[in-house]
């Protein structure tokens, strides 16, 4: 397709799909003339995650360009180019290793993790941003006086554990490598606000068949 | 307690615990002398909530003092002042009911729903917030080209649900319904950073296992 169609099936236009591709994160269509090049199904695909990182994820654009430079590095793996694009979503604040709380709430994520068996997640220990992003989360529960951890903390670590099995069975029904990394980073930053609404829709279902309405 | 200490204990600053007092959002201690006030532990509970809409729900003063109306509204029963306080934190963009790819999103929702049995998240609809928000969300998967409905929805709104029952549990460890309906509107706030950090932790740890490090 040309590039006026690439622009209506993604929803992009030609000048920003101009700019992605200087950019480096989209690439060159197949050249058929001097000013004018064929573009298929993965440019499309490759558009429409550009857009979920910055439309929904709000990454800034130096930073979805972060996210698809490990997404295109022919040089790791698939599980590494996963970890390495969504490491380098933004994660929000670092935890203060100074402060005896932040030592507190990581000494509880590692029990949680030891508890889980999930071995990789202890491996890579603090390295990953997701690591870091919990222990804030359960630091600032700690310190607002709702502590979280052990046999509480177990159970919705399951459940996530869950959620992650079917992120994959449904990356797995892509064929490629590449589409596999794009649809399960795109997955992840858009399924975020539906199982945050779910979760709000589900305390209402069930706060009614408890308490009636 | 006297002030000073209700400032340590809370970590609110006591110029910040007065400004509370003035637009409502914390009662009045209880008068021991002109110019001196006795709190107890409901005042702390109070300040930790309202931290957490502010801090991590970063959600506006005039919001959190709305939220927080709801919660002292002796006029609602249990029920209805949990499902204000819920509904009246910030939800993000509302659907464009003209779009005929919001109306479809919408028609997948319902469908949703109904097969779940969420009688009343059904009843309810497009009055409330979350199913709007889930509108939405729905709508940007389909747009980008990621649709989301039918059978892949159903198992991650049935692990949303097995959420929504520990929430509720937890707070049913409370006593007073302010207290309990405090802390059920604390945990929806506090605890959505621990599980999006927790499906990215066992995403990584899914990976690990499937596809080797």
């Amino acid at each position: 397709m040309r590039l006026a169609e690439l622009s209506e099936r993604s929803g992009v236009s030609t000048a920003t799909i101009k700019y992605y591709l200087r950019q480096g994160m989209l690439a060159p269509g197949r050249k058929i003339g001097a000013t004018t090049a064929d573009y298929d199904e993965s440019h499309v695909r490759r558009l429409r995650l550009v857009r979920a990182l910055i439309e929904v994820g709000r990454l800034p654009v130096a930073t979805a360009k972060e996210v698809i430079g490990y997404i295109d590095d022919d040089s790791l793996d698939q599980t590494m180019r996963l970890g390495a694009a969504l490491w380098a979503l933004p994660h929000g604040p670092e935890p203060d290793e100074t402060d005896p709380s932040v030592v507190a709430a990581a000494q509880e994520v590692d029990s949680l993790l030891e508890t889980l068996g999930w071995s990789t997640a202890r491996e890579v220990g603090a390295l990953s941003p997701d690591y870091r992003a919990l222990v804030v989360a359960v630091t600032t529960l700690s310190r607002l006086g709702y502590p979280w951890g052990g046999e509480m903390a177990v159970p919705y670590a399951e459940l996530m554990h869950q959620a992650a099995i079917r992120d994959l069975d449904y990356m797995d029904t892509h064929s490629t490598e590449t589409e596999k990394v794009e649809t399960a980073v795109a997955a992840t930053v858009l399924i975020e606000p539906v199982l945050r609404s779910l979760r709000r829709l589900a305390q209402a279902e069930e706060a009614a068949r408890r308490y009636g309405l």
